[in-house]
């Protein structure tokens, strides 16, 4: 079933384009890099990236938020479908300011390395294929996360984007201009023919499991909330425990909540209370204030939403117990996001055919693909992250397993293409 | 059975005396006051009290930490007793940063208030009665606490406290010297005939149960304990539960299971998680790393080490569990301190006798008064604390009560010197 049983892409290749696009933002004695969203290194990223996609003869276009389409028309293509939609692959180049290697970079240069593969062969697809870039993915700048493909779908308008402030107090309008990628195409963009995102993990599971290949089904949809407490700041020692109203103690309340209820849901339901503030926070002062937020996650939108249910129902009830008064804020809600089921068996059965040991697992994390899952059919590949650690320089994919994410993902786009 | 049925403290100039004490120090637009140990407003403070202790023709000294006592030996008294051990009662008169009114001062000026009542009424006492405030109680500004009394008591050596390092990088002995408190009087000191200092609650019990006098039989012992966790870090979506090490989980779970320890061990045992912190204390992110502190007390020794062991356990078992590791440190420990049982009596039947509701009670905080118990008989009277609101220039306590609490420490002071 595969169509190019015998195709391989280039290990060497990638790894080199990885390494040089890592040294743009590198952080130093390590193998990451910090590209901020639309910062010199961002553009410096960029112009590797679009100089590459030039020299392998693609049409390269930029959106008006910065997003990079390169798009291939090899001669010798029906000249009927030179215009079909494209299937598209990518992902984006912006790192968190402590970025690693491979997150979002591996999406994009496998595309690349897919279609030099394609091109060396002499193989003409039936209808052309595109490998993008996203501005603006890690949010670490500007929030949101996901903004360039979210405004690529028309799920955010190009002026309330660009009026963004960052957490440096400039602008992503101001800044697009100053790097130069401002650009003509239009927003929201072409809708491809279909979509598929090679990514890695982020997560430890696929090694655990001693799996290579993630057959991405779906995005977990996430709810995150701010819990304030206000309680009654007591002295520790003389105060009688039955006339407290401990802010510390209510927090600690709910995040063991948190864990206890998300353990009864049970896989894949997951929670994470990551921030405690307590106030003052001293040994012997009863806490009068405490902030915390919950992070809980599902990829069926009915358990999440009974999950942010009982949370609010242990929350009441702690607030009669203890005598002290809650408020709480989203600070983000996500609904969960269902891939393409035709495109996500394509996947599995490519990845199989392969050889390739693979796994169905939801996406913890967010990604492009979810918002291109909005206009066209989509799905994503995982590879394994070593630990599962992402998000820090040690980020670290095997080699055998960047060539298996990058070897499915150029037999996928050669199915879906044809 | 009171000696002086009749006799009754002048609660105005006591009143009158507080207030000018705590304008050393003041603190603008409240009633409160920040005299930190060996500062200026300290310096302050003490010259004023000593001018009111000479004032009223007591033998002021000063030893070499600062300890102020003022006997009165009044004309008349028994030639055969004029050096006998003296009845001792005071307290301490530096606050914290942001201290109130009574904290310490009411001991020491309610001190002068019975010496002066019974000199205007012509008693005159068959031995010495005393006065003193001790240095720096609080140990805002010099670790530790209790600095003056422990010394006084022989606890620590002079040589010890005098380099003592402060927050701000002085010492004592230098600040001694600054502010001309560096006495020439031996430490450890005369040992009293008996001690009895008055104190605000410092807590809601007195005012809770509606009683004007706590009869304070002891103080609770103390153990403070920061716990380290050490977990991994771990991205909140990705990451499953079984794979986790949530150092903030484990925080919140000590945290909640001191409060479930407690509650089963019942009255008086208390144990207060006042502070949190999470590493690196982000909302989607698994905490790599927590540190909590444990606050428990309780007067009865056993028991309190029964509860840290019963935490150690706990400790030990979510370490298995959760994969995650504990170390521990000890902030501070001290061991009850039971008062003198006929001094305790006396208090109560004293407070009874004047038509004063009591409630026999342990101390949760600690007082100069568990350092003399070391030396001599020894008890304390607590006044109530409006809401237990302490350390706090909102600190409040009733005229009624204070004059309540000096008249019994006049009663107390002239039974024990009888």
């Amino acid at each position: 079933m595969l169509p190019h049983p015998d195709l391989r892409i280039n290990i060497d290749r990638l790894q080199q384009r990885l390494a040089e696009l890592s040294d743009m933002g590198g952080i130093e004695g390590t193998t990451g890099s910090s590209r901020l969203a639309f910062t010199d290194a961002d553009k410096a990223g960029r112009d590797l990236v679009v100089t590459w996609m030039t020299d392998l003869g693609l049409d390269v276009t930029v959106d008006g938020i910065g997003n990079v389409i390169g798009v291939w028309r090899p001669d010798g293509i029906d000249p009927s479908r030179v215009d079909a939609a494209p299937v598209m692959t990518g992902s984006h180049i912006d790192t968190v300011a402590t970025g690693g290697r491979y997150d979002g970079n591996l999406g994009v240069l496998a595309g690349l390395e897919v279609i030099e593969t394609l091109a060396t062969a002499g193989v003409v697809p039936t209808r052309p294929l595109a490998v993008a870039f996203f501005s603006n993915e890690e949010g670490s700048r500007f929030p949101p996360d996901m903004m360039g493909s979210l405004v690529y779908v028309g799920g955010m308008g190009l002026e309330q984007a660009h009026n963004t402030v960052g957490i440096d107090g400039a602008t992503v309008g101001q800044e697009l201009d100053r790097i130069g990628y401002r650009g003509p195409a239009p927003c929201p963009g072409l809708v491809p023919h279909a979509f598929v995102e090679l990514h890695i993990e982020q997560g430890p599971v696929l090694e655990e499991e001693g799996m290579q290949i993630g057959v991405v089904e779906s995005v977990q949809g996430i709810s995150w909330t701010e819990v304030t407490i206000e309680g009654q700041s007591n002295h520790a020692g003389t105060t009688p425990m039955r006339l407290r109203h401990d802010a510390g103690y209510a927090a600690a309340s709910v995040a063991a909540y948190v864990r206890d209820m998300v353990t009864e849901i049970g896989h894949p339901q997951v929670g994470t209370v990551g921030m405690i503030d307590l106030h003052p926070n001293l040994v012997n002062v009863v806490a009068a204030r405490a902030q915390l937020t919950v992070d809980l996650r599902n990829t069926d939108n009915e358990i999440l939403v009974e999950s942010e249910k009982r949370l609010q129902a242990h929350l009441d009830q702690l607030a009669a117990d203890e005598g002290v008064a809650f408020s709480t804020r989203s600070l983000a809600r996500f609904d969960p996001v269902q891939f393409d089921p035709a495109v996500v068996d394509t996947v599995e059965a490519t990845a199989n055919a392969l050889g390739l040991s693979t796994l169905r697992m939801p996406s913890g994390a967010g990604h492009d693909a979810q918002m291109m899952a909005r206009i066209c059919p989509t799905a994503m590949i995982f590879t394994p992250s070593h630990k599962g650690i992402s998000h820090n320089p040690a980020e670290h994919t095997d080699s055998v397993d960047l060539a298996a994410g990058a070897n499915t993902l150029l037999q996928v786009v050669s199915i879906l293409a044809s």
